[in-house]
């Protein structure tokens, strides 16, 4: 099992606590995330369903958009809480690259708390430099 | 000159400050946006880009997330700000949809204090129906 | 009832038959489309689902990826056929935008045979000089 | 140096080619990529920006999305070629991995031909399971 600190403790309440808010008419498959960014805010999200599925948004990007939005630029920690404890989709670890590094903790936890505590270098490996040195790098 | 009122105003001055929060390293083109939820609380966002431009978000799209994962579920006015005045996107206005209906008020300005006042009704004619009826009815 | 050219005809079919090679385990709610090109050719497309939503694509994105990234660049006429007859969702009508103009001609279509006509300015007014001007006038 | 096959080489070669037709208006960021599936036909694609950052389409995906609406379902090998020989941005792994497995062979080159051979299991770790079980292990 793994030993979690009080502030992770905390970031995965805040986690689970945002997953009652989110909206999910579609897939009926609530996920709550939280952030810690460097100075030590809290900011949370859930995932947020749309009738046209490409324009739906998860829980993990939620967080870090809010942060971001309100000034926040690298992220700490990261946490994401759902039924079953899956892990981040892709799209969202490319998120997190553009805030973190591959320092940066991840823990992923599922509602017996059941917690895997990880880092965004091991999630999405061969990503960072295309982030530190911008767009000319990126694949896309 | 559109006469606006003094929540409109108020809206917009918060759409006009998210702006300068706006994380923008690949377009240099910063966006800001606010929304007023049926209970009058606002909630602004600004664009966050990402090296990948397909996971990067538009202002509009932030507020709304705040909004929602903060318990929010119906959209009364949404408020846009850019140096051009441009308007929201494709993908932002069926967001607004999810949450919205067609007389949801929308306001686009530029930097210049020039305001647009129109409805998502005008804006994305034509799927009201498929929020309201859920997937079955959107042509993903 | 709508009456058809050979030409539409034609498109439509192709989007009906592109929708039996849909990818939709999530939202069973398969969807085909089809896009004319400025030299006549036909490109066609379906909805293409991901287990994290956000990456799903839609039926027309396909269609018309397919079409530019073969060379195209220019739409004349785009058909989408669902068992809904639903419109297209407010990201592919920028999609859309960014190679038609608003004469564009769009063709909703359900499983029985009915059919709207309607054009791209119809659909998503208000934002093809967007398009037009690039990047500096979109409220990304 | 790697040593490529006469498979790997040709699946290059159509990558390449591809990026010749990328559409990158904003990024001036040209990306190929071809698909080989698992009756060996190949399917190619190239990056497909919008004016509106999150309508933007990956080059790696445009090739999926062109095999999978041919009724194409499972990936052998994927190739991308850019001027620098950046890897694939996380959405796109996840678009891999839904029609992919952990073995599936990606092959990331530059545009002098250094060429890296590595494979989905290691871009995207933890995540297959998700496509495989369905939207409900998906941490959206």
């Amino acid at each position: 099992m793994t030993h979690l600190s009080e502030d992770e403790r905390t970031l995965l309440d805040a986690a689970r606590d945002a997953r009652t808010r989110a909206y999910t008419p579609y897939s009926g498959f609530p996920v709550g995330a939280a952030v810690e960014v460097d100075d030590g805010r809290l900011y949370s999200g859930a995932n947020i369903e749309n009738a046209a599925y490409p324009q739906t948004v998860c829980a993990e990007r939620v967080a870090i958009f809010k942060a971001v939005s309100e000034g926040a630029r690298r992220l700490r920690r990261v946490a994401v809480v759902s039924e079953s404890g899956a892990s981040p989709c892709g799209g969202c670890r490319s998120v997190m690259a553009e805030f973190g590094d591959p320092d940066t903790e991840v823990l992923i936890s599922d509602l017996d708390g059941h917690t895997r505590r990880t880092t965004l270098g091991v999630l999405l490996p061969d990503a960072f430099e295309m982030a530190a040195r911008g767009p000319t790098l990126s694949s896309e």
